[in-house]
This record gives structure tokens, C-alpha cells and sequence, in this order.
């Protein structure tokens, strides 16, 4: 923990006062939750600069660095998001609004590549749409907390291909690897994915050069995305991980959560399919995901 | 001061250890310095995260916010130290580098309007050089703590004109209502400038919507920009304010401090100037500002 560093009695009184200062100016504010907020964010942002002595040189490089995310975000490339994400404020954010409910389904980051407007497949369809990766097996069911089935539950399913990379990342401006789909009348859910594999973040900007000065991997562990909403029951956005996978102690964005961890168990080459599919001459894995939503509060 | 709320003992480990986690990530940065940033930073994020506890939606709204700061910046409109300005953390970041030293002139925000390659003008030049404005004829001297004069300090000086805009506000692409000079043997200096105006912070972009949805005066006090600069003596940014102007109170940035609250004398109409300059006809002003620069330490 930092500790303020000595400073003056007269130093001290008037950095003390400029918080004060600052604070009352948002006195007026007529949304009582922005006033908590805006004022809440002025105690701590000054306490961090008065904590560390902030010099000027680094309030500019901050501007610097904080300017260059800006201009690097686009519809399709969040910087923020990831900058977010790698200070794992996204990941506190995600803790502080689903607070541990030790039945429910643990949520993690949405993070940075979740677009609008994924096709529809049937149940048993495929997401992947000719996606290169190994093709995944994913079957679950969705309950609530008291066992009972959420049929119509909406799942919103997204992964990166086997080399890692997201549709929106490639220019070909097509969505693919990503697909919704809903439970049948038993809560029950099928599709075909790609078995989850390792990536990095994106490192061609400045939250990768920052990953870089400090010495920190940018590789995620290997996930899929999930996005599970029912009328009545709160939202849940989460992964599932790769048991055995090196990367769960070191994700990039701080997402992996034990129980999120899932055995993804790899086929031997003419195994029969659950539905099937023809995939005579492939590997294929399979993994099992049953998700259970609270109410909402 | 915001109370972190009560939350359950499961769901404050499971948040605490998170911080430790993305604290113990940055834990092989090779810069010491950059570590302790790092550290600081993930400390005092998280624990504004956790004491409003952030909704999900008021973290998008922070992305796209940062993202619209993001996007309005260009090389010649920053957006992001006007944010900075706004929640005082620029001023606390002077504050923090000029420790209060009872003789030496106390230094304020440098704001987003400094630019390099100012024109030169000589000792008794005209900053304004066509700005429209009553002219202010300002003379002063810079000296060190011991009283020494500090002859060849490099004063530059810069200001709004008199609708409250600077040069690089407009799209003329000229510089105009800045310029530098340097103190003579003696240390003194005078220039003519402009008598400072009101004029209100960019305001159609995110922060000047931040002011609005908050209820804060856009206003900065009436001001001129000064940055002093000469060996072996410690920078000085500041600006000098106007005695009686209603704004001290409530400048939008925080940066006025008392002793920079400096008495312009209006001089009625054909008052003889100092230098002999042609203003009949025209109302003119004048101020000392005196400048006292420590050693560097």
C-alpha cells in the first residue's frame, strides 16, 4: 500500500483544501447518484496523485497515453475497454455488481470484442460457420436457483478462431465465430463451437505497450464467451476456461474464475458425433456448461 | 467521504483478492517508478469501483466518455486535460510539484492552450499583435529567493482575446496572443498584452457536458498565461487574475490561488502610455507582476 508521503503542514492544508474545493463543486449536482460518483471519483483520483507525488512530466505522459488510446479506439477496436480490462477494473466492476451467490453461475469480463447482431442458429447449429479451429461440442442447461428449467433463455455465444483472432479484428467485415441461439422447453442448449484457444490481446497499441514496459503477458487463457439473459432473471456474461490450460494463473484480464474452469474432452479422429455431424478424419471436443441465473433484485 | 458499503465477508475477499492479483501483475515491472504508478493506480481505481459500487451501465458510460474525450482530441483541442482541469487533478498535480515555499510565486494550471513556436518580441513589444482587446501594458521583474535579479529568463505569455478565444480556437491556423521574451540585465520585463476577459472552457464537447449535467459554471476567471523558464531556477507555469472579477470564486479549473490576484489600473481615455505607444482615444490598463523563482532542487 502506498502511504502519503510526509509533506508539510502548510503543503498538506492546501492539497487538503483543493479536494474540498473540488468536491463542493459538484455540490449542486441535481442526480444524486452522479454528485456520488463525480464526487467519490475526485477523492480518489486526487488521493492516487497525492499518494505517488504525481510529477508533472507523468500527468503529461497520462495525457500522452491516454490520448493515443482515443485516437486508437474505433466502432470495432476498444481501446478503453482494454485498458480497462488490463487493470482489472473491468473484472471489479463485474465482482461488484454480482455479488457471490454461492449457487449462481460466476460472470467474468465481456470484454472488447462482443458485437450486436450475431445470426440466429437452431439448436445443435454451428457458430463457427466455417471458422478454422477445432470443432467443439458445447451442450448445458439453464436453470434458476431452484432447479427449475429457463426454457427461451437467449445465450449469445462469440470465440476467437485457432489463430486467435476475432471476426471484428480481420477486415473482412463479416461476423463469424459468433451466434445466439435459445433453450428448448427443458432449458436445454446445443451448438457447435471451436475448442477454445490461447490468444494475446491486442499489443499494436498503447495498452499493449504498457502490458509491454511492465513486463506482463498479454495472452488470455483459453475462453469462450457466453451472454445468457431470461426475462425475470439477472443477465449473466461469463466464460467458460480450459482445465489444464498453462494460462489460468496468468489471464491477461484477471476473468478466470475456478468454477468456470470445464473439462473439455478431446475425441479421437472418427469418433462418432452426438448429432451426426460428419467429421470423419477430425479431432473434436466436448464440453458441458449448465448455467444457473438468479433473479433479478 | 464515500463508506465502502457492507458487503458480505465472501464477497469482500473475493474483491480484495482481485486487487492483489492485478497489484501482484505488475510486480516484475523493471521501472521501480512505473511499479509504484501501476500499483498506486490499481489501488485507488479499485477502491473507487468498490466504494460507489459501479453499476455495469455506469462503466459503459465511463467508456463511452472517455471514448467521445477520446475522439474530440486533436493536436490542437485536448480534451483530456480539460478533463483533468475540470476534477482539479491538473492543479493538484501542480500543487504536488511546487511544494508551497512562502517567497516564491505560486504557480497555476497550464491549461490547454499552450503551444510551442511562439514569435519573439522584443522588451516592450505587443503580445497581442492585432488581437482584438483593450491593451494592458505589463512590466514586472524576476528575481530569485535571494532577491538577485534573473537577467535572459525567457517569460512566455500567452492569452485569450477579447470574445474569450485563443488563436488555436479558431481555424485562421496563425498564432496570434502569445509570444516570449526574456528579462533584461536587471531582470525586469515589460510587453503589452491584452486586459484579461472572462470566457467560458470549450463546452461542446464530453467535459463541457460533464459541467452541464453537473450544473458547474464553464467560466474561468479573467487570466494571462505566464511560464518562466531560466537556469539552475525551477519552471514556473502560472497565470496572473484580476482583482475585483466576480469569477475567483468559482474558476472552472480551481487554479486561482490569492496571491496571484494582481490589481489591473485602468487608464482613462489618453492617459499617456509608458512607451510612448498611440492609444488615443482608447481606454488602456496596467499591472506588475513580480516573479520569484526557487533554485531547481
Amino acid at each position: 500500500m502506498p502511504s502519503t508521503p510526509e509533506v508539510s503542514d502548510q503543503q498538506r492544508q492546501i492539497e487538503d483544501e483543493l479536494v474540498q474545493k473540488v468536491r463542493a463543486a459538484f455540490d449542486h449536482t441535481p442526480d444524486p447518484r452522479l454528485k456520488e460518483l463525480m464526487q467519490a471519483l475526485v477523492l480518489h483520483l486526487h488521493a492516487f496523485i497525492r499518494d505517488v507525488r504525481l510529477t508533472e512530466a507523468e500527468w503529461q505522459q497520462a495525457i500522452d497515453f491516454l490520448t493515443a488510446v482515443g485516437h486508437i479506439t474505433t466502432e470495432r477496436r476498444q481501446e478503453f475497454v482494454l485498458l480497462s480490462d488490463v487493470l482489472g477494473t473491468s473484472m471489479q466492476t463485474v465482482n461488484v455488481n454480482y455479488e457471490a451467490t454461492a449457487e449462481a453461475t460466476e460472470a467474468t469480463v465481456l470484454g472488447p470484442f462482443f458485437v450486436e447482431g450475431s445470426p440466429e442458429i437452431p439448436l445443435g447449429g454451428d457458430m463457427a460457420d466455417g471458422v478454422p479451429g477445432e470443432p467443439c461440442w458445447v451442450e448445458g442447461r439453464v436453470t434458476d436457483m431452484d432447479g427449475n428449467p429457463v426454457p427461451g433463455a437467449r445465450l449469445e455465444v462469440w470465440e476467437a478462431d485457432e489463430d486467435g483472432m476475432y471476426d471484428v479484428q480481420y477486415d473482412h467485415g463479416q461476423l463469424a465465430g459468433r451466434a445466439h441461439l435459445f433453450t428448448d422447453g427443458q432449458g436445454r442448449y446445443t451448438f457447435w463451437g471451436l475448442t477454445p484457444t490461447p490468444y494475446p490481446i491486442p499489443q499494436d497499441g498503447p495498452v499493449g505497450r504498457l502490458l509491454e514496459h511492465t513486463t506482463r503477458s498479454p495472452m488470455r487463457a483459453s475462453h469462450l464467451h457466453f451472454k445468457a439473459t431470461a426475462p425475470g432473471l439477472r443477465t449473466l456474461i461469463t466464460h467458460i476456461f480450459v482445465e489444464g490450460d498453462d494460462l489460468l494463473d496468468s489471464d491477461s484480464v484477471f476473468g478466470v474464475k475456478e468454477s468456470l474452469v470445464k473439462r473439455f474432452e478431446r475425441q479421437p479422429v472418427n469418433t462418432a458425433t452426438p448429432d451426426g455431424r460428419d467429421l470423419t478424419g477430425r479431432t473434436w471436443s466436448r464440453v458441458r456448461f449448465d448455467i444457473v441465473l438468479p433473479k433479478t433484485s
